[in-house]
C-alpha cells in the first residue's frame, strides 16, 4: 500500500542484505519512521514492544528475528533458543509460533554455516506467501462485500483495531477486501473503532485508510453498538490473532463486545485472516492465552501536544489500579464466515475442513 | 460522599446565599476544584462544558440555574427564557427539563418580586430530593448485591460511566448501593469502565471510589466482555439518563455493549435511577435524541504530563473525521431490574407502574 502515494510494505530486507527495516509502529500516525533490525534482540523487542503488531506482520517478523539470531550463533543451541525467545515474545498471536517454526524447519537439516542465508529466504518467502494470502482475502473478501453494497449509497463497514497493511506485510486481512473492492470501483465508508488502550485504530487504521484515500470515520470502542442499532453499519470485518478449529476468533480486545452487537442487530461480522492464523490444535478458543499488558497503557495515552510534541498523560487517579487484557474470545456462533486466502468459510470445524481438507 | 475525609456535596448554595458552587468536575482527578455559577449563564456553560454532569446533578443545576435567571430579570418572559436555555443546554438526560419546569411550576403563580426566593428554596428541596432518593436507591440495591454477595471472595460489580456522588447531589445511583454496601461491611470490587471519548470512569468514578476507600480496577471499554466471559463479573450496574415507560434505559454510549455481553454471560444487569429520570411519556426509548457532541472529545484526550500539567493531546491523524455519539439506548428485554428510590422494578411498563402507580 501507499504512504504519501509510494508503495512500501511494512517489512523488508535492507539493502546491506544482513539486516531488517521495519516502519515503527508506535510512532503512528504522528510521524512515519523505520527501525532496523539487526540481530535477534533488535527483533524480539520490536515484537514485545510493538514497534511491529498484527499477528501476520508479527509472524514475518519472527521468521526473519530466526534468521538474525542463526547470523549470531547458527548452531543448533543458537537456533533453539533463537527460536523460544521469540516464540516468548508475545503469547496470543499463533503466526509467530507458526513462522518462527517454519524457519527452523528449513534450516535445521543444514549445516550452520549455511543456516543465515536460508533462513533469510525463508523468511522472505513467508513474506511473499503472506502478500499473496492478504491479496487474495481482499479478492474474496471484495466479492463477499459487492453482495452486501446498497444500490443508492455507500457501504457502511465498522472494524476494530488494526487489521490493515500495517498488520500483515501488505495489503492486510481485514482491509485487504476493503482496498480491493475500492479499487474495483466500490463506494466505501469505514467507522474505526479507536481501539484502548493501545489506540490502532485512531493512530493506525485511521492513517493507513487516510494513505489510501478511504473515507472514514474514527469512534469510540463505546459507539459501534448505537450506530448498528441505528442501522448506519452494513458489515463488520475484523482480523484475527487466533483462530480455533472450531472457528472461534481470538482478536483485539473489545472484538467480542462488536460481535454480540452485530448479532443482535443481524449485521453480518466475518473475521478475515490467512491459513497462518489458524491453530489447528485447538478445538476451541477457550484455552487461548490472553496477554495480560502492563497496566501503564490504561492509565496513560500518547498524543501530540499543542506544540506538536509526542507527549504522555496521565489519565487516571495516582492511587486507581488498571488492568490490560489484550486481547478477547468471540465464540464461532457469533461469526457469519471466516474470509481466508481460499475462500470464505463457515465459522465451524466442517467450514474450515472444507478449505483446508488436508489439515 | 467523603473528599480528603470531609464530607462534600457537589452543588450547594454559596455563604452569600445568592450564588451557587459546584465541584468543577473537568479537573478531576487530577485537581479538586470549585466553580461559582452567579447567573442563568453561568449555569448553563456549566451543563454544557460538562463542569457538572450526570442526570440527577445537571437536574439540580438546572433548578438552581432557573433562580439565578430569575435574580435578574424575574419576569414570566424572564422565567420562560431561563427554563428554555437551559432545557437546551443539553437534549438527552430528562432530569434537566424535569427539574426546570418542576421550578417553573413553584414560581409561576407569584409575584416576580418573590420569584427568586422561592426558586432557590425549590432548588434546594429539589437537592433534598434527590439525596433522599440516592440514598434509598443505595438501601434498596445494597438490599440485592446481598443477594448476589459470594461467600468466600469480594462481590465484583462492573460499573460504566460515571453515576456516583458526583453524577447526583450525594451518594449517587449505580454507585449508591456500593457506598451503602461497604458501609454494611460488604467486600466489593469495582471494574470500572474507562469510558472514552470523556472518560468519566478512569478519572470520575475511579476518584469518587478511591475517596471512599474501595477497591476499584480501571479497565479500558473494551474489556468487560472479556472479563464477564472469564467470570469475573457478578453483577452490572449502570446510571441513566432517561428511562422510558418500558423500561428501556437510554445511558452514557457503550452501556449497550456491556448490556450484550452480560445478557450473553447470564450475568445480571441493573440501572439504577431516581423517579426524576423516569420520561413517562416515551412508550420506549426508540424516539430519545442522542446527543452528539464535538469530534474533538474523541481526537483529542486530556491528562497530567510528566511535569504534572493538564495537557490535552490529539490521537487522530489531522486528515481523519471522527463522530461522538454520546448516549445509547439498552433494551428492556436486556435489562435485569431497575433500581429506584422506591425498590427494584422489572423493566417494564408494568414493572415501572406497580412502583409508580400514581402516575
Amino acid at each position: 500500500m501507499n504512504v504519501d502515494g509510494q508503495p512500501c510494505r511494512t517489512i523488508w530486507l535492507a539493502a546491506d542484505g544482513v539486516s531488517v527495516q521495519v516502519i515503527d509502529q508506535r510512532r503512528l500516525p504522528h510521524e512515519f519512521a523505520t527501525l532496523p533490525l539487526r540481530t535477534l534482540d533488535d527483533a524480539v523487542l520490536a515484537i514485545r514492544d510493538m514497534a511491529v503488531r498484527g499477528a501476520p506482520l508479527i509472524g514475518a517478523t519472527a521468521a526473519f528475528g530466526v534468521a538474525l539470531g542463526l547470523k549470531a550463533d547458527p548452531t543448533d543451541a543458537g537456533l533453539r533458543s533463537a527460536v523460544s525467545r521469540l516464540i516468548a515474545s508475545r503469547p496470543t498471536a499463533v503466526n509467530l509460533a507458526w513462522a518462527a517454526r517454519a524457519v527452523a524447519t528449513v534450516v535445521e537439516p543444514l549445516a550452520p554455516a549455511r543456516r543465515f542465508e536460508a533462513a533469510l529466504g525463508e523468511a522472505q518467502r513467508i513474506c511473499e506467501d503472506d502478500v499473496a494470502c492478504s491479496r487474495d482475502i481482499g479478492a474474496h473478501g471484495a466479492q463477499l462485500l459487492a453482495t452486501l453494497a446498497p444500490a443508492n449509497r455507500p457501504l457502511q463497514v465498522l472494524t476494530h483495531c488494526n487489521a490493515g497493511w500495517l498488520a500483515t506485510v501488505d495489503w492486510g486481512t481485514a482491509l485487504a477486501p476493503i482496498y480491493r473492492a475500492r479499487q474495483q470501483g466500490m463506494a466505501i465508508h469505514v467507522w474505526v473503532d479507536e481501539t484502548r488502550p493501545r489506540n490502532q485504530g485512531a493512530s493506525l487504521t485511521a492513517w493507513e485508510l487516510g494513505q489510501q484515500g478511504v473515507a472514514h470515520t474514527v469512534i469510540a470502542d463505546n459507539a459501534g453498538g448505537h450506530l448498528m442499532r441505528q442501522g448506519k453499519v452494513d458489515v463488520c470485518i475484523v482480523g484475527a490473532d487466533r483462530v480455533a478449529a472450531n472457528g472461534d476468533v481470538c482478536n483485539k480486545i473489545g472484538t467480542y463486545l462488536k460481535a454480540l452487537a452485530a448479532f443482535d442487530n443481524r449485521i453480518p461480522f466475518y473475521a478475515a485472516l490467512p491459513h497462518s492464523t489458524i491453530d489447528w490444535s485447538l478445538p476451541n478458543g477457550d484455552s487461548i492465552q490472553i496477554e495480560e499488558r502492563d497496566a501503564g497503557e490504561v492509565h496513560t495515552i500518547a498524543g501530540l501536544d499543542s506544540r506538536g510534541n509526542l507527549t504522555t498523560v496521565r489519565l487516571t487517579p495516582s492511587g486507581s489500579a488498571a488492568a490490560n487484557y489484550a486481547f478477547d474470545v468471540t465464540p464461532a456462533r457469533l461469526v457469519s464466515g471466516l474470509i481466508t486466502e481460499r475462500g470464505v468459510a463457515a465459522a465451524s470445524p466442517e467450514g474450515l475442513a472444507r478449505l483446508y481438507p488436508s489439515r
